[in-house]
């Protein structure tokens, strides 16, 4: 259960007004990896985690904090949207200011939102939860919070270049610093992790069931051997095998023939589809 | 550019044709950590490195070779669908296998693609573009690589478990085995680049423009303090810093107010929206 | 900024597993009209209020609620698919329990989620935003509010009669009766703002500068004059006109013929697409 | 059964081009609140009636009327586009007039559709059939017909502002005047439905088998006891009841503790997942 | 602008309910090529036409009365949906006909819709407008109205062999021929264009700004040279060329080296992402 | 299996960035008739040809190509974003070059991508699979590929006007010189399986079963008799048939009336929704 207080977690207060910018910043609002994504995952994860302790509650805490964060967005997004002018072409083709901004800004902030915070991105393309996972296994989610973390970190690091507003870039700082932070602390759980269970995940699932042979290694596919000199193409791999490279990788199985579909499903019929018997080919598996 | 052979890469071929594994082996050709989602994210990962050399060349390996496990798992899912039925009601009520498959099977199989595999997941759902990313910074890709692997060799584990067909066994078996080598080939990388970099991404961006004091903290937003007893929680953190936990964490600003809107936005008027001027209240910021 | 405790509002515990209830309750908690449209919608309507006061503070009292509704549901989610079996074909065929789990239950939730609730729809539809809307009118959106409890009372109800677990219907009475306050709290609300500025939204444009003349007309479209005998179509107006019934309407405007785009557009060229000079025609506009 | 006559409803003609407002004006056309959508919700409502009679009727009518709106705006579209330049960046440069076109247009209109209206919104962004609902429930249809209406004459009467073309507003003029009607004419229906029934949807649910306990009580989960002077809080019900505020709302059922999956799911084990044995903590449920 | 009549164009009854077909029939009322895609395809491209004449006539003909089979498609799934049970699992164990019904069915055809079609496919994906085109060039759509009516007419057929109901059968054998009949006409219509205009859309695209040294080539990029046999890699081409096949394509263009990006994007740095300086290496373009 | 090589199948070098047309062209790579579309359906239709032969090969070598293009596509963009500006308002109100690309750039070309390409269209939106169809059907599947090469060749053709960029440009020359022949390809391919097969898809359905009765009318649903003027209305048709044209289309099925649903489902009850008795009707099916 949620409690909630006004008060915000920290300042989100812009200088002036900037619609451009509200535009840009709904990205880290409600695009792919903005703090609605963090929220919800966050959240499911710890709803589904089966079992308690201190990873549920490192969850729940964080995905807590995070709606603090979608709080304190959509509150900067609708002060930047303060009074944002809806001029016309002609208007704007005369001040260079509403040219910028009529160009710039998303309309969907003047006629759906009334100038206010829309759960979407900077291209008004609306939040999914496919944005999400909860997967039940923590090692392989932890992974994915950090990824999340820190294609989130760099977006507000590319944001923070793109003003000059000292309450802005105030917000932002803060933000920065809970992304090192949330950076940190994935990176600190999965490690625990990997000690407790090994570094391929599932680690549960049994080993010799896979084909081993191919386990640890590298396939080149693009032409040019460069990959070859990375500590993935040789040498002791993480989860305790070898590394090998191979540079001509084979096939091994031949090429599939699909039977005819059934009469029933009107494919093309097999006498129009299938080579004239005269046509030399390999034979089909 | 790409060379095509028709032989596949491994054995794509089931011992017998069902219907309802065809629907469910979907996911990880078409779903959020299919197949698909791998190869066009290295792809587009690949193509975005700016400059050259063994990581974009690793990139462009490993989603050429997914592009054969695409190829791989729509084959098998066409195999999985050869004969399949699309009987009646009144059929699937007599016989308890055809209503196991009128049940448990894709109708769009039958409707839409006529027995042939579908770029979407297990319920039926497209696949699209943002199930992936390419950011330009490598250490956050990378990191999503290896969650992507993560989740894929899970749900890939999930679905050996759903069936004892040797053939279809015998295929996951590969997709197992290989994305073992993907989570090792980008934990070594990751770990390269974290030895160059640090492990905070993006590494360029100047720290001291965030707001440090908050860059280790644990805040403790969900009551009960099992998050306290982990390694993100005291001691030092992967960056070098030392964590800190916050039992009972505060806001830093006061709840915000925001003006009204102009009046061709024709939001409720504010005469409306606002409390009555003898009510009591907290001094807005 | 928001506190999370664990204990939950209501009992979300039902008496036994059950995989394909576990996908039909999915609907009210990650559907068009399910717990998470209705707590984002809140939220963002509150945060988005330009003003302070009542409005504003009910919003976001109601719109955390529903995050713990979001709780019970995804908790109760993962209960109902404890141990759910994940079994093939042939084993459906001989055992009709296991035939109807196969059928009617959702393969992602043990391929994805691991046995744990999703934030998406009953068909596996991943919830989105554009479910959702904070539009800066209070009547507007509070009309949209009313709107998406009763339809998600409705949705609750329906899975009331889908179910004889006493467990599920313990929570489905809960929520039933959180829906029902809430349509009386939005209706009150509602009734407020209309007497304050009247019904039609937004009460502040200006009236004359609509076509008043067909302000309260029923135009009959389709052919039977049954919808002529409601309070619609005669008598008078809740805004205060007087509604009248056109039997037979007409077109105001001559049918519009579109100039041809220019060359550089690569449409179908004019000299194709028209019509040859000597067909009678009516003269366009 | 439908005809099409080629005659508009109305006009819909400007007295220039502008594909600034071109793109602005398609949010009316295909986004959320647009007339694809009110025609589409209606047209399937009316379908989807079990019986017949005015209700039936009333929708039919009205989808219908919709589908001749869709038509104005796409005309409307098609002209504002008329010739609408394809300039580069560097004339873009030196003309402020197509600098501002540059910006504010949507490329899809001259590359996509051939300067002509596109079912999308003012993003780009598709129509979607997730905007309707036709639940079989007359008045929680209405009432979301209702809430649709208000949000579009809303969007319509912004629209009105971000114009100066006579044309243009001409035909707004038309909309936001049938906009009117159509909140009159779902407030009329929806009086009347309440009436007959009641005003909690839907009314036949047997109102003893929800917590009853809890069906008019206003919790107070947003610090600030604002919400608490409103009368949805204190009083008479609208549907016969009285209104409660509690200000510290209580959880009534202990903290959640899943049991682990089974091992076929792979999800984190649980001796991995939980808490040590020493660790104190509260009973679980 | 539009009437509506309230008789059918055909026949939509059928001889008893099946919600198991109501769900699969669902794909050819609002799938990506059911009648709701033809409906709103013909009728942009009508509005869209740039000019007038029977091509303007012949969409608004065709897309009016596609409005119509969406209407039928909705009355007969309706209709099939009659008394749809909606029971637990236990039931659905006992009785096959409730399992296969359990399995077969879309549970939001009770939970959402009320026993009503919704605008969806067979999987409940929701109806967009992406699946139509409108691009202003009417041999370019065209073809995608033959397209799509190929694709339609394929899938009614397929459903016709899952029912044995004749009511459904009599309506299918109904849109079978309708399909039958716009696929004779967008065929007619393209051959007039064709004529007209010449094969390659867009006709009016001088030839001379292409590289035509490649216009009539076949690449074999897949090993194998069956593709050689066909009329596609000798002889003439639809447009009055010559087709010629090259069987070991080469790239025409050095591999790309893109420049590092500026420090303001927080891409990985130069230094790290390059290769050594001492490994050897092709030179970049 | 495939295989990558790193060099180019065509130049893709601009002569000088250009973010806003960056942003252009994203529609050809990722957008509904892009690169990644054909490359997609190619490949999955290639994979799902039941039979063998010269179709599958064809449709694998040319699917093979576009991936090529996708390629080329993505280095071209990622050349035009070379050192994008970020820059604020301010900057842009100051200099028309920096206001020009603040309008018509896509923001997350900065935010998202770090300055590369993205599986999007010009809009930002994703890509996804509902884009492409393999059916099974190779004539319904050709036609489809004509429809989308005729769509795909119109839009290079409308961004070949938006740009002096001469690198740009003999890269789209490139692009519209493969479109010719792919046009060309799916030309010759449907011809010659149109000769095998007849021009109706499906053409092993048999005509018998369908409403022969109107396979080859056209019916007048728009008034205006323009269409009757085509070789679509008269006269011999493509499969055989003779086109008739009907003025005055007559529905051939009463008014439906849908009996109401059971309780358990919540519908408004049967006597609020219906007609009162002493209400004359025509009467119902």
């Amino acid at each position: 259960m949620f409690f909630h207080i006004k008060e915000l977690q920290f300042r989100a207060k812009p200088e002036r007004p900037d619609p451009v910018f509200a535009r840009r910043l709904q990205e880290v609002l409600g695009g792919q990896f903005g703090e609605i994504t963090v929220a919800m995952q966050y959240l499911f994860q710890g709803w589904n985690v089966r079992g308690d302790g201190k990873y549920k509650d490192l969850l729940l805490d964080t995905g807590t904090e995070e709606l603090a964060h979608v709080e304190m967005l959509a509150t900067m997004i609708a002060r930047l949207l303060d009074d944002a002018p809806v001029e016309t072409l002609e208007e704007a083709a005369k001040d260079p200011v509403i040219a910028a901004i009529l160009g710039g800004s998303n309309p969907q902030h003047a006629i759906v939102t009334g100038l206010g915070a829309a759960p979407t991105d900077s291209n008004g393309y609306p939040w999914n939860s496919r944005y999400t996972i909860a997967s039940g296994n923590l090692l392989a989610d932890f992974r994915h919070n950090l990824a999340a973390e820190s294609q989130g970190r760099l977006q507000v690091a590319r944001l923070y270049e793109m003003t000059n507003d000292r309450g802005v870039k105030d917000m932002l700082a803060w933000l920065l610093a809970r992304d090192t932070m949330h950076q940190n602390q994935w990176i600190a759980a999965i490690k625990e992790l990997e000690a407790k269970e090994g570094v391929v995940v599932p680690s549960t699932f049994p080993r010799e069931c896979e084909v081993q042979e191919v386990s640890h290694i590298l396939f080149n596919f693009s032409r040019g051997q460069e990959s070859a000199q990375g500590p993935w193409a040789h040498g002791p791999s993480p989860d305790g095998g070898t590394f090998q490279y191979v540079a001509n990788p084979q096939p091994l199985a031949p090429a599939p023939q699909l039977p005819p579909a059934p009469p029933y499903i009107y494919n093309t019929p097999p006498k129009v589809v299938n080579r004239s018997q005269n046509t030399p080919h390999i034979p089909p598996q």
